[in-house]
């Protein structure tokens, strides 16, 4: 069994029965290929929301048929994603997914007042992370939307990926701040921020989890560079979610790894009530899945907190 | 052949033959091992500064001989660097490589200018990075040295990198400057400066390459994502130099591809008249061979040019 088929089994066997995806304006091949690919891999079922047209003649390429799907006929990208939301408000779905849209269509949507899916949280995303070989996974945050995020931002960026480690029953995930350097040093910010994160941890304002930085990543990969440096940290060796200190870091240590190392790279936008999947065309049909069947898992366990405003955008 | 082992061909075709190390305080056993691994194996020369019972200790310990190698005793670090620079200053030796000593008394003797050892350039760090698999080699800058360079900074840690590229037989390299977006985009100042950079390179300012960006890392390494973005850019799939935009992009990219995806990696110093080698203890052998390699091919085209102050300094 692959690193891959381990992941999904996993997923299964985490209740995913009833999930039920909202996808706004699948009005390309990729976009329904994608789900008809999760509802007989997952057993998930799913809304179709956009313009009838153009989600028939996408099918019709694709050669997926419309027969197990609802379809919601709607007009105009704005239209699609209010009813897929409202839709998701009304308890008819839990993952909301991007086909043809722009994202920032999408999230203006999801976080409208009206609709009550806000929690207290910036929105984050968070990547899995799946090595070519070997068991397990890693976790990466955020690689796709914050860009520089302030110390409060990482907190909750921390958070967010915290829960889903939870949901997929690591009960204490290795948090690693990475850094270019393992100790504070006024001249690199990340530093600073990484002393505050692990001392916000200890005093039990970050729960369920050890954090530990600054870190280079070296020592949060390898015990042996952590034994050859002397490092006695808890999370050397041994991370689960790495945390990086800018977008630019987090693409590329995503990147790197996909593209270069032979990585497996899925991910999911938290910190809504719901979780928000969206795949790129780039993306291997077992990547797309992947970022579903994670979604599905992270339905779960995101916590329910009062409103919050829109972080700044960035396509992943 | 291995790709390791190709490269290392390569190098001793370029005409390393005279090439002599100036060593720093080889007081450890690993600096002691990985020159005598160089005599061998690169048929270089070394001259060891330091304090002489520290360095005949350090080489019963690691069961070098001495006899091939001459020995200039000192007392003291700062003594140890300034003799050191000075045998090269001297023409007694082509390579500058750290021992037991802190980076930043290293390269404070180099940059004196009674030495003359200084260009116009700022000092840079390039890495080699070599696939496991398959032919060829990426540089990568800076990794480990510039925290967060300025446009100008970025220039030179360009030309830094495309001299070792040159030096190497690439007689244009291709160089993507790393961002986490494609365009320019005011909230991600790497974007602006790349598009910059680009334009310098356009307009015959920074020559013998040919520099592309903001480039996320998929488009510069897959030709298979340029195409299916849409990107017609030459270096897209097709790159020889990263430039990472601050110290923690090339340090968690260096190291992801180290750690995480089996790349055998190295680096050198340069900016200066001539090379400075530092290698860790958590180096491999090959590594730490690689690097010397590495710093021996670039004595051939450092070019020589005016005074230049002494950049921040962190140890890789």
């Amino acid at each position: 069994m692959t690193n891959v088929e381990r992941f999904l089994n996993q997923v299964r066997q985490s209740s995913l029965g009833m999930k039920r995806l909202v996808v706004v304006a699948p009005h390309d091949e990729a976009t329904l290929l994608a789900v008809e690919h999760a509802r007989k891999e997952l057993s998930i079922d799913a809304v179709l929301v956009g313009e009838e047209e153009k989600i028939v003649a996408a099918a019709e390429l694709a050669g997926v048929c419309l027969m197990p799907y609802d379809v919601v006929a709607t007009y105009g990208d704005s239209a699609a994603a209010d009813c897929a939301v409202r839709l998701i408000a009304e308890g008819k779905g839990q993952v909301l997914m991007k086909g043809l849209i722009d994202t920032s269509i999408l999230l203006k949507a999801l976080l409208k007042k009206e609709y009550d899916l806000r929690t207290g949280r910036l929105l984050s995303h968070v990547a899995l992370l799946l090595p070519p070989q070997g068991h397990g996974y890693y976790l990466l945050t955020d690689a796709g939307m914050n860009i520089s995020p302030s110390l409060y931002d990482k907190q909750q960026i921390i958070e967010n990926a915290v829960d889903i480690a939870h949901a997929l029953g690591n009960d204490n995930p290795n948090v690693a701040l990475l850094c270019a350097k393992e100790k504070a040093y006024d001249k690199m910010p990340a530093t600073l921020d990484a002393v505050e994160l692990q001392a916000l941890n200890l005093a039990g304002d970050i729960t369920g989890c050890t954090v530990s930085g600054p870190l280079q990543l070296d020592l949060a990969v390898s015990a042996q560079a952590a034994m050859m440096k002397g490092c006695k940290d808890p999370v050397a060796g041994n991370v689960d979610i790495f945390v990086a200190p800018t977008i630019e870091v987090g693409n590329v240590f995503g990147k790197a790894l996909k593209y270069m190392g032979g990585y497996v790279y899925a991910g999911v936008v938290v910190g809504a009530k719901i979780p928000v999947v969206l795949v790129s065309r780039a993306d291997s049909e077992q990547e797309k899945l992947l970022s579903i069947a994670m979604a599905c898992v992270c339905t779960t366990s995101i916590p329910m907190e009062a409103g919050r405003m829109m972080p700044e955008m960035e396509s992943a």
